[in-house]
């Protein structure tokens, strides 16, 4: 079975351990899996024209010309991946566990198109989200993308019912995202990405439920937070040293993009970006001074008593001590993500080793709805992708095996003319609530027992003619390898008390 | 709430009761739902670009011109769906049961990407599901198309493991399939589809499994066979004719794509594709008069007794009995499907009131692998999409209400100070299971009732200052009317015992 997530990303260049990345992609660190499927195969739309061609002349001339066609290129496209059964079940395990949290909190679940327009992304602070846009223009002409992030068509959809959802909501999705970056090679092109969001409630409430929330996650996966842990800040921080320095607030948005920046590369890299923006050099040297103080305190003698932002965070850390997730918690004024409609707090899980991409990210963005035309509402929210924590979760061995598919009983006709008596026994089975394969091919018994082994199944019921005369099947027990006779008429006690022993 | 899905379908103009559809896209007909965010509205592109290009002009020139933008529009992209939380408590519940039923059979889930190479689904048989490709050129010059149905996908996936995969395999999934039509208006775009397929068995047990397991589904959802049907036939019909007439096998695939159009407009109207085909009137006039018999013996009379079509026919029908589902089941010779790929027995699932569109529909493909220079591999499936019969069952009142969220209590913190206090009552309740809204604002006691009967929740646990001094909190069950004091320290007794109250 191929795997779709692979332990193995170290941080590279331009990345350092604490590396910020947006809410939408992580950034910069190619791992093995962001590099299957790309690297150097021969372009599929390429290799494949040929096949075309040819089979197209063929069908042209209408001669059965019966040269075999030229193979397909079978890699999933550059970036993207397939989910073979194996991976499919740990992907859905990984769904259920957000899932979980998300019931457990009262959330709903919701969905949008995969393709939007691309006006709902087009903003203009310089993001990686925005630069690495998969759009492109469809055949009636209409500019759209595969959205990078979710957060804009939750804000399209809530804007849709104009003030007819009643608020606040409480909304979650696990979307898949997409991203198209032409300079580097092998990263990946989608991920899955939980999405957990507070609409309506402007106080830190929300952005303290939203971080218990994500807490409750690590913990039902067995991480603690000698694991993980979450750096908070609040982006009215940089408001108020900007306030301070004169610098006008529209400005604020792409300022906060290229601090999360200068994590990342030297100021002399971006020295571009900064004179677009018309920012002094010294304004950025006073702001990453003032974003290296690593405690409030610190922040407290720089803002000054009476900061809104000191006060926010200290209400926030105040807030987590009351949902016993202090432990998880560390203020850090250098967290100020990517994107550029956050407002208020903003947060990032991440790995206490310091080895991997930062695990999920979020905060408040009370202002995003305002930037569509719509009423202002307050909001915040969080999204986590599907790739690091698998890999976290890897590294510190708490998946759970996929191997089985779940399959309780493989049912196998020996023999010629039983067959009929096989849909029989699975029939009784499967209604009896169990997951049952059968056989479809006259096959010997060696070949069913090791086809029930692939599978995993627990029981094997061998439906041969004799006994199918004296209305008994014979079942073996695979993981003891014991073999019993059960009568027709027992068949469904029998499946229901073993699907009972096993939940005992 | 938006309904996702609206029962209106009727058939009109080119599309006959017995409409035969693709296992990808249903054809022809426009239903309520597909209309939706279609028809008149401004092209969000172009609306959406003066928003930006003022954003832009402000930005650049780092003035705060406080000039409001223009609304967003807030339709999600022409033919395609919002899921808010009720129209996805639907989606998730159809899911359900789909999976459901694929777990009883024994089958995997699987994925692959939404965006695959155009070459996969480039064939030259005039089918509607490649013409209506959504495919487009990104922008490192591929040709690439979200997928307009999953086989393909299924059929690289297991071409990639190149004998690696045990056969046979039982897969199945729930894509998201996509098209893109310029002719007609107001048709959706996009829609989920089961798919179940078998890949290693040639005979008629893995087509009688599959239709067994489609049956499986129509009963779980409370359907009867007074309701659906499942017309079958082979390809074999098809081509026994053509081999007859002389035809050349490569004609094969481009003919019964022809004959299927033959179910929903004249004769005439595809004067051109006969033409292009080769095919003379007369050998089309044969074949529509061999596909109007109605019973497997008149087929017997036209072909022969030694016909591999009637004895295919035969058995299936046989195993069908074996099943108990042929009460489900008719023979039609006129059944033919859509899709170039299929080669020999084909079935569709139908409303019997003839009202709606096809329901589901499927066959053997036993050739695609090799059409894409992959080894000889039988296969079968079907796909069934999320439309249709979500109109049956709405028609026939089978689906359940999506009203509720689900969550169980509504946790609300009266006064000042106390919201520390409900925090933990929250906690508590989680840990014990419940599914838990924490109200995050200061509210009136009023506000937070008439949010919990919203929510359609059971209980609202009410933590005022008083009675959380005194280790108690207020919880009044919104079902029953009654309000009762539970101490804190019994709050997950209590939480446990009512959702074990719920289960009995």
């Amino acid at each position: 079975m191929q795997q779709a997530f692979v332990l193995s990303s170290r941080i590279t260049a331009f990345s350092s351990p604490q590396s910020s990345v947006n809410r939408s992609f992580p950034s910069h660190t190619p791992t093995r899996l962001y590099q299957e499927g790309g690297g150097g195969r021969v372009s599929a739309s390429v290799q494949d024209k040929k096949v075309l061609e040819k089979t197209n002349t063929s069908n042209k001339n209408g001669k059965a010309q019966q040269e075999p066609p030229e193979k397909l290129d079978t890699n999933p496209p550059k970036g993207t991946r397939d989910f073979y059964p194996e991976d499919m079940r740990l992907r859905t395990w990984l769904f259920d566990q957000w899932r979980e949290v998300a019931k457990t909190y009262g959330f709903s679940e919701y969905d949008a198109p995969v393709l939007e327009s691309e006006s709902l992304y087009t903003r203009k602070a310089g993001e990686e989200v925005t630069q690495q846009l998969y759009n492109f223009v469809d055949k009636g002409d209409r500019a759209v993308a595969l959205r990078p992030e979710m957060t804009p068509s939750l804000a399209r959809m809530v804007m849709a019912k104009k003030g007819g959802l009643n608020l606040p909501l409480k909304w979650f999705s696990i979307p898949q995202c997409w991203r198209y970056e032409r300079m580097t090679r092998g990263r990946r092109r989608e991920h899955f990405q939980w999405n957990m969001d507070i609409w309506g409630v402007s106080g830190e409430e929300a952005d303290a439920e939203l971080l218990s929330a994500m807490v409750t996650f690590f913990r039902n996966v067995g991480l603690t937070s000698d694991d993980v842990g979450i750096k908070i800040n609040s982006r009215l921080v940089i408001g108020e040293v900007l306030t301070e320095l004169g610098i006008p607030p529209e400005k604020f948005a792409a300022t906060c993009v290229l601090v999360d920046k200068l994590e990342k590369v030297p100021l002399d890299a971006i020295q571009g970006d900064l004179e677009e923006l018309g920012l002094d050099r010294s304004v950025v040297e006073k702001l990453t001074q003032v974003l290296t103080v690593k405690s409030v305190d610190g922040i407290k003698e720089v803002l000054g008593e009476e900061s809104q932002a000191v006060k926010q965070i200290k209400k926030l850390l105040h807030l987590c001590q009351a949902y016993g997730i202090d432990d998880w918690i560390i203020f850090d004024a250098s967290v100020v993500r990517g994107l550029a409609y956050y407002t208020g707090v903003v947060f990032e899980a991440f790995d206490r080793k310091g080895v991997l991409r930062a695990i999920a990210g979020g905060g408040r963005y009370d202002k995003l709805l305002e930037t569509f035309g719509g009423d202002p509402t307050p909001a915040a929210g969080f999204g986590f992708g599907d790739a690091v924590i698998v890999e976290l979760l890897k590294d510190r061995e708490l998946l759970p095996s996929f191997e089985s598919t779940g399959i309780d009983t493989v049912v196998f006709a020996m023999g010629e003319g039983t067959h009929p008596a096989a849909i029989n026994v699975a029939k009784c089975l499967r209604e009896a609530g169990q997951s049952v394969d059968l056989v479809l091919e006259n096959k010997k018994a060696k070949w069913a027992f090791k086809h029930a082994d692939r599978l995993g199944a627990k029981f094997c019921a061998i439906i041969g003619s004799e006994e199918y005369a004296n209305n008994e099947v014979a079942i073996k027990n695979l993981h003891l390898g014991e073999q019993t006779t059960v009568p027709i008429g027992n068949l469904s006690t029998w499946a229901r008390e073993s699907k009972l022993g096993e939940e005992c």
